[in-house]
Order: C-alpha cells, then sequence, then structure tokens
C-alpha cells in the first residue's frame, strides 16, 4: 500500500506468495501460487497449472520455471 | 522540458508514470502506465492491454514484462 | 518442511536426489533421479527417460543437461 | 570533418541529432531523427517512422529502441 | 566410486577419456571417446561419429564441439 | 607482411581501410570500406552494398553493423 | 605428441596452422588453413572454401569467422 514507486524486480519480491499467471516466449502459461522468486526471474510455482490456448493442459505440483523464458508475469490481485 | 540530451535508459526513467505503448520481439504489443522501469528494461505496467494485429486481445490488471523481450517502448505524449 | 521461504536455486539444490521432469525449450521432457544441479541449472539426471508428446521415447543411464536449455523442472513428491 | 579514425560507437554517438535508417533483426526498419544511443545501440527514435517491405507502415512521436534488436544503423548524411 | 555428490561439471570431468553420446541443440548426436572438456562444456571428441535419426551420417577423426550448442551429454558407462 | 601469428581481432584491426565482404546471419551480404571495427566486431562500413542471393539489392552511404549480427568477414586483398 | 591431456581451447591453439573444416549452426562448412583463433573460437582461415550439403559453394581468400557462429570444428591430421 505503499506510495513510494518500486522497482520491477522489487515489485514481483513484494508479490511472492500472492497467485500469478505466467506467460513463457513458447505462449505457454503457467498459472499457480509464486512461492518464490529470484532477480533473474527463476520462479517457483505450486498448485500449477498449464494453459494453452486458454484451456488447462496440465496440473502439476511444484515447478521451477527458469527466468531467461519468461514473457511476462501478471500479478493477480484478487483470489 | 530539459535541453540536455538524454540517454535512452534516463528518458525511459523520467517516463514513469506516463503512458506506453511496448512492443516486444514476438509482435505483440502492450498498452498502459508504466509505473517503473529498470535498466534491463524489466517494466511494470499497470491497466495493461494487449493488442495483436491492431486489436485488443486481452485486458490485464499489471503485469511485469522482462525486459529481454522488448523491441522497442513508444513514450505517448498525450493521453 | 520449514516454513522459510526459499529461493528457487535453493530449493532446487534441496531437491537434490528427488525424482524431476525436466521440459526443454524444445518440448522434450527427461524423466529421472536428479544426482545434482548447479546454480546455471545444469543437472546430473540417472534413470533417465525421453518423453516426446507423452510417450516415452529412449531410456538413458546417466546424462548431463546443460542448464540453458530448461524450460522448467518439476520436483515430483512422492515415488 | 577530423581526419582521425572513429571506432563503431564513437561515429553513433558524433551522429546524435542526425538522422538515420534503423534496420532491425526482423527486417522491420525505422526512420527518423537519433536523439540519443549508448553503448549497448539503445536508440532514442523521434518523429519515428516505421517501413516494411520499402512502405510507411507507422508513424510514432518517439520510441526507445532496445539494443540488441538492432541489425545495422544507417547514418543519413544529408537531409 | 565415491559416495561423495558430484557436480554436474565434476561429473563432466571425472568422465574424461569415457565415452559419450552428445546431443546438440539441432538434434544431432555424436558419439565417440571425450578426451576433454572444460567448464563452458566445449568438449573434444575423438574417433567421433555422427547420428541424425538414429542412423551415423558421418566419421571425423578429433572434432571440437562448442559447448553452447549442447543440449545434453549422455556417459555411456560400458564400452 | 609480417611472419607473426596474428589473433583474428587484430587482424581485423590492421583490416582498416580495406574492402571486406561482411555475411550476416541472416544470409545477406555487405560490401564495402571497412573504415573501423571494434572487438565486439561492430563495423562502419562506407560506400557499402547489400548484396542478397548474389544480386546487389540496396546501396547505402554509411552503416555501422551491430557485431552480434555478425557470421564472417572476408577481407578483400586486391581492390 | 605430449601424453598429457589438453583441454579444448588449448588444444584449438596448438592446431593453428593445420587444415580444419568448420561446420556453423547453419550448417554452412568451411574448409581452410586455421590461421589462428581465439578463446571465442573466433578464427582466421586462409584459402577458404564454402561447403554446403557437400558441395563446395564458394572460395574465397581469407575470412574472419565469429566464433559464436562455430557448432564444431574438426581438426584435419593428415593433409
Amino acid at each position: 500500500m505503499s506510495q513510494a514507486v518500486k522497482k520491477p524486480l522489487t515489485i514481483l519480491q513484494k508479490s511472492i506468495s500472492k497467485h500469478v499467471t505466467i506467460r513463457l516466449k513458447n505462449d505457454v502459461e503457467y498459472h499457480g501460487r509464486m512461492n518464490n522468486i529470484d532477480p533473474y526471474m527463476n520462479v517457483i510455482l505450486s498448485d500449477a497449472s498449464e494453459y494453452s490456448s486458454g484451456s488447462v493442459v496440465a496440473n502439476f505440483g511444484k515447478i521451477v520455471i527458469r527466468g531467461n523464458n519468461v514473457l511476462f508475469i501478471k500479478i493477480e490481485d484478487t483470489i
């Protein structure tokens, strides 16, 4: 709720434990809870679901996504 | 309004809170308010809309785009 | 079982000797026991099986995967 | 007009405020005034026009092109 | 035969003089004796055979493979 | 005419002001006079002609080619 | 003729002045005499011939190949 302007990597750190949608460069998306993230954008995602063309294609327990594949991370405000 | 010549990363820093259009290497574009940006061109975009071939295909709350995907950032002068 | 928040590379280190599924950028997957991993995500996988489109296409003794090819690593909780 | 031999990044620095054509790796070209450039070849381009297959396809106010996309920069001698 | 857990680059170092199969990102494979390897995974392979789709397509005396092309290295236990 | 063995970047430095042909990764070639080059293989080319499939497709005054696109540089001995 | 185990970059240095075949990532091959090479695998090749699908498609005097394009370098033992 701070008014301070946060850097991209800082806002990602502050979003740990939130639900996120991560789109990769290959256009596949992963939804889940972001357990942790590092400055390279390596992410631990739990209760992860894989989406392709908008449909769930797989459910995972816990995955670690390598950061260089990330296109964008959407922070879900309210779940 | 300064006459001084600004470096690319400096002008991006000075454009924080402005509306921008970001085109990625995959030719998809994102419009929104640039909340923040770092020297790697990682960007926080709020009220983000995704455009493909000129049409809105999705609306997002807040996304963090990984900088290495950026083709160019257009700074919208007047919104 | 620690409550502490672990970084992505730390949780991978702590998962050494667990079974994992590693998907590479070329969409091929490797299942096996993760003998070791380094911060670049180079992985030693033993009893490795290669999956393409969900089917086993090859079985390997021991392989070392170069980390830059990794899309994600799924940590199998219970095998 | 100096006779001295200039390095590539130096001649780009000395061309600030000149008109340039920038071709990117995706074969799209951008014409405009090069307001500034840094050693990574990130460029601020004003009055930018986008060309595809030799035709103008868009006009922009001011864009910042990420340097790693650049194929070459043509320095326009006389406009 | 050590019980100690070895890092990926260490196990590759310890496999020098063993026979290996190296798959590259372009899906071509090279079989041969790994004379040496460095941390970048540049490899000297002697008595190298090139396989494409499972068939030998060429035999080489000695080749040096540039490490950034490597997908994985399979260490052949018994030849 | 020195007998000394020169490193690749040294021989490129010594070839400044010579005519060269530069082939890029996209298979397009540029012929011209190499005004200067840096260790990253960024090149200033003057009187540059662009060749595609062996035919001239464009003539440029002066271009700066970003080094990471270079496949090889052919040093023309006699023009 | 030393029995000592040589590193990949060392064996390339020791092969200066030998004939080599260099295959690039785009599957084109270059045959010639390796005048010099640096740790990045930038190579000076003299009397270079270009091969595509096994046939000579061009002859060059002297070319400098940028190292990041190299797939492998074959050291020709006897010419």
